[in-house]
């Protein structure tokens, strides 16, 4: 609780305009609202300034729905991340304005106030780069997240070491970005490239594409961790959204 | 390479004012000396703005002082890192101005030059946060790192979550900060707890503290790529340095 | 076998009540009974004082209701846990006053006599409390895996360490319980922060729950198993019944 | 902080009798104190009711005796665990009072009031059983802590299950304990066999004993975890103060 | 190739009844035939006095009942392990006097020839114990094979460590064979417990059965690698195949 | 870039003949070419020798035919690996002249060139051994990628340790071979006496056939990493393809 | 407890000539002796038949002569494993009739009685192999170990895979033992091959001989739990003494 | 055996010019030698062309000189790998013409001959590339073996991918290889680009250089493993020797 608003509410308490229930009350009241299965928390976007995010593996339809209704109707901007086609579907039928960003299997459920809010002050572009094709959902998934927090995102795909030229080629988009977030299944060691040659921030994300002694992402996840180049900070396997989120938390001023 | 000094290379060759062969010559000439056991990157500096950096472990003084000589030669200011008291020892004898901290395990070894370079442009403060007392040499490595870079640096040691309230006694703290580095071992729950609280962007080192099944850091390394907060992401077990090194690059304007 | 009940077949030995062949036999004969695949421990709810409970997963659909039907006829109350719906119809159409706890996935069978053993005398309330939504079906099998057995239970679903007030807004709730289950995947920090702030035993049990480098819930057993709060200890991943059961046995008196 | 603090402070508030600045001041100050590389936390023993612990592996003995002596000025009673006998010796030169139970590796500063604290109202005894003697440490440990915490405390040493009627010949022992702590190395499937014979709470301790394929404790921790008894919860590998304490806050009523 | 064999084709190149090149060839001719995919080891009966046994997981119903057939002209008894009731069918329909094992997943083609072979002789018993009615299929396949192969076998299912007496009414079972093969999932504490209470060889086999911390097995294995009891070897996880055929070798004279 | 192209471009510029903007241009323009989703490495051929390889895993039907056709285009044959059938079904319904090899899991689209390229200058055979014939796939998938390379290959199959005669009785073969590649699942074993019977290298390749503890190919890989012969390097688990490309270039002279 | 023993003590209850009391205790009162530390098993060798055994290894010199005097007091013959050269002379200066296998790291205290025990009954000889010679050690425990109980051993050091026709040599040898102990260490294919050529039991011990991915001794042991050889069991990473132990189990008659 | 060999001893037994007796002794009489702890395996040379090599850790100093003196009276050049400086001076003790290669820990013994063997036919140069400094040992170990064995050998250290313009600078010594050793700790990502370069066989090394979740070379090993770049094979952790070796291999003619 900031200082500013326990001053106020002790000020009214010591003039009697709040009764003490009252302000142990509001002492209390942090504004989240309960589901039953789920807390609401109304106020993360004041804290954090962003939407509140719905990440739906494991979650049912109607779980999904009740939680994305309540945030709507509060005016939030909802993402819902790791959403099947089905819970696209089902979101949009609900909200036809929601859009689905299916390589990244996002839907976005736009605030329901009528005005855009400012959009924020960047250092400038994310780049979002990737090793190979099979890499682009993770990669979608860090985009679409760092877009609809307000950041100017650029991508380059396909440029895995195995044919360097094809990175070397883009230089200058490289060096031009103010964040890059470097995504790679099987060794992973676009990262430690990327990370050597710019000094931006590099967000590594390993992806778990690959096979044999890949073991879902643990090869791409080490090699990361292990980076000989300074400057790269490693995400979870395939955890594009929180690359996204980490990119624009970096890049906005 | 720059497109603008390839341009101007292209231009004398065309002017005939650069031979051919000086041209291959330059085309390929960049600013890297051989040592034989190490090739010292010297363009680094001009690449990313920063000093070299000797990782000390593994390698023998000589090694650490000749290289460290001929970077100074070249006016750069060095930083060695994990750095024996028999390392800085060697190091200060040879280079009196040399600084050891000690708890960080870093001799920094000022540039040549008469007159300190102009301080960066920061967004503010870096904060490096420990959950106890032995995760401290990590924590003050990361310091270190960051402050030499140019970053302000503030610490707060102790703070684990075991003691809920000694961490909230400091939100004002957390909330001013632009960066944190959250320094935690065992199972390093003190990243999750602190990337829920701020908006800033969070960096986890996890440390090797622990015993049992904390298996030499790979508790808090799970723990922390696997955090429910958004906004935290990950160095290597013990990557003190490395935390330091990519705060500064976030900070830097 | 109890002291006094072998005293008690000596003496008949002595007295010549009980021939030297009986005594054999009864010294070895202890109330199970044999259904072939499976050795069914009567004897166990005098042991423990409590029902049989039937594992369910890796058994037939006739192996389960066998075994169950068995136990009823020695008016055992009988736990089916991680039943399926299939199972729980099956069960239901033999025994319709069997109660099936989806969420929980277990079915209650309940004991064939006509009155209610006394209400076990027990310290307290236990407190189940999940990080997330999706930890709610292993809380739930803690949950009523307690209740069963006869502690009072209440449960704080959706309060991980992303936002902390969450959490400490239900402080009285935690203060007051007599034992606390505590429920987290991805990371499992909320095991740390609970143990942290009550003086209660606290039992944390990691779900499968979260994705990449969680390795299905191995991360979230590493950090409840290093926690730096003492006072917790740790069950096997997903297994929501050994908490039931172990806080059970805490709270009773 | 409790309501019923709260309630009062803003009594005071009301009243005038309190500056509003002070009530800020006292609403943050929690009494803790600050010795630079570690945070004491003299509030722990009125939310706990239990002695600040000193865990000393890691710590310098300057570090040790600095935070041993500022608890001992609060009057708490103070434990060192993991203390080795030079630890031992520094600090019972400085209070010679302390007693160094070698066996257990822990050092007991007795608190500085001249009156011992009541006894805690407990169940019963704790009883602290071991496969081999190799274990002992880790339950000496154990039973030194939950001992001066005020329980009851019996030792029942080097009953593995290699010879298993010298654990079942002490099955009244068992039976009669109100808590028990199995310590084992190897394959520790000694915490099955007595978690299957009691119906009391059982604390498992996996312990580094063993070599080949236990790996440092690992194959005894899965043990534990994957135990087919019901009532068995786990403590880390070698974790014998975990034990201790979590088996008193069982005992205690 | 035996010395016997050698001497007596030598002896015919001496003498000239053998050509050269006819001898170069049979020195080379080694009983096996080439199916293209398979390479049948028609030998191997020689030299270990047992059928070939088809692993049938991996393979095609066409390879299966080639290879079959092949082994079936040589008058070979079959075994063939891990056979689906499809493979079990097909087989059956080729040679209706082949054997189902549903529970061991096992089909026996008898050999050819009108005469059974002389049954081998045995030291005595082969006991076969699970900890649980899950294991059961691995214990029939570890069943059957001894059995086929010559030996007498018996079974004692559901007695794991969970009701230790269970298993200690069967001690004179136990007492009485002479070789026993544990089967257990989960913790595998019943090879140690087993092993500790008799004096013949202990053959230990790992099953997947288990949640959570058990990794399929893996649990398991180390604990039965790590038995305080001596005289206990370990198989490869749900090897009840590997288990029989070594509990025979072990028990023939 | 190679240094011959260099000079003639330079040469250009002095000339006058290649204006600077030209001239930039080229040093950058690498022959290859972007789908969006992939980036097509023409050049790949001609720094390497060999045609571009597709691997279909995790790859859409129609990025790859669209992928394959641009290929076609430029005359290039292709390798599609890890076909499926219907992926092969598809190609072939688009180029008529594919050949899909169904064991080895490759789909073949000749290069459109009217000529055969000349047959590459060999040290002599590529013999591809497995253990078992769950082994195969994996051993044709090497067999076919070496051949189209323009490698002779020949096979030996099922010729595992437990039959050592089965090997031994091709030693000619196994000497006679340039290269050797050896596949193999379970223990892996093959790869050491191979390597130890020979003195041409050795390609090791792990599979993943096995059950239990061979924990998905991971115990063949590190039997092979570990093999006490000399002469063996590994390629990574199920890998045929990288074993037979690594043998051509190993054999092409 | 046995039958008859039970019978007997039963008949004197009845004939009035055992007071119950008596009879309660003796029904309690197996052999066994308490050092405080150490409960010294006397009944394991009526059990078992064969003399305790200490594993030295994390015991004081002390605790290993005080057992080995109460062991040698009731005229046990002791076997003390893991012996270090000063645990040998410590030993050996009490009992100077004790003997210390130095490359078996076992001290043999006879035992005290006059006479020797008759020779038990064995099948054959014991062969104990290994692949190289630093395997040795572990081997020369194994050998001792059986050979104190009675059964003949021979040893063949040397003949690992990558030298084949070293093993092949020796076929006559490996045909004519009784059981087999393979030791080895690296990547443990030895097994394998032995396995395959003989129809004997095989033992198989891995050894944590090797070094990078060898991982102590775990890749020896998977290849040794997966080997394509029937016929082959498995003991735990350098445990000689158990491969011993269980090598006699399965030779005496 | 070699067929000439044997169509010879046949013809000698045919013609009665070798006895029978003497024909088994010879057909089972391959050249190798029993030292006792070591079987000495002259015929390689024979087999494979090279050298005895004595693998020197975890052999005492007797043992090595007992082995390189029996190779040494068999004019065989020994290589002794892992040699310390201590093995290096007691061998060049015995033997004055011995050379230590220190950085590769390398002794070599040359053969007692007068004349140099021939030089063997090789393909080209074996190029020997590092990552960093700290590499330089398993690089040089790797180095020394090929060149002893008969290749022509260069090195380039210290090009790691962290400053990738180092590595690019060198492409022609890259491209005019015809075989590579890369070798590379941490993250050991310089395998995938340099693979991805050439068109030539790359073996990788991976080496233990690193901390934290490098876990002793691990990291490197699965980033080599599963490297994009077709055309590259691994080698154990640390494996210069082997790297070396194989090179060889491939390069001769």
């Amino acid at each position: 609780m900031e200082e500013d608003r326990l001053r106020a509410l002790l000020e009214e308490v010591r003039l009697g305009t709040t009764p003490i229930d009252e302000a142990v009350g509001r002492l209390r009241d942090l504004p989240y609202e309960d589901l039953g299965f789920a807390k609401l928390d109304h106020h993360r976007s004041l804290r954090n300034g962003f939407p509140e995010v719905i990440y739906c593996q494991g979650k049912t339809l109607p779980q999904i729905t009740a939680i994305a209704g309540r945030l709507r109707e509060r005016s939030h901007k909802v993402l819902a991340t790791r959403a099947t086609p089905e819970v696209a579907a089902v979101v949009r039928s609900e909200w036809p304005d929601a859009v689905y960003h299916e390589a990244a299997r996002i839907v976005v459920v736009p605030g329901a106030q009528s005005e855009p809010p400012p959009a924020p002050n960047c250092r400038g572009t994310v780049l979002v780069v990737t090793a190979g094709t099979a890499d682009v959902p993770v990669a979608e998934e860090a985009a679409v997240t760092a877009r609809e927090m307000g950041s100017p995102v650029e991508t380059l795909y396909d440029v895995g070491v195995a044919g360097l030229h094809r990175l070397l080629d883009h230089k200058e988009r490289l060096f031009s970005a103010s964040v890059l977030i470097v995504v790679a299944g099987m060794e992973g060691a676009l990262a430690s490239v990327v990370g050597g040659l710019v000094r931006q921030p590099v967000i590594a994300v390993p992806t778990s594409v690959g096979y044999g002694a890949s073991f879902q992402g643990l090869a791409a996840l080490l090699t990361m961790l292990n980076s000989c180049a300074s400057g790269v900070s490693v995400m979870n396997i395939d955890n594009g959204f929180g690359a996204g989120y980490f990119a624009h938390l970096v890049n906005r001023m």
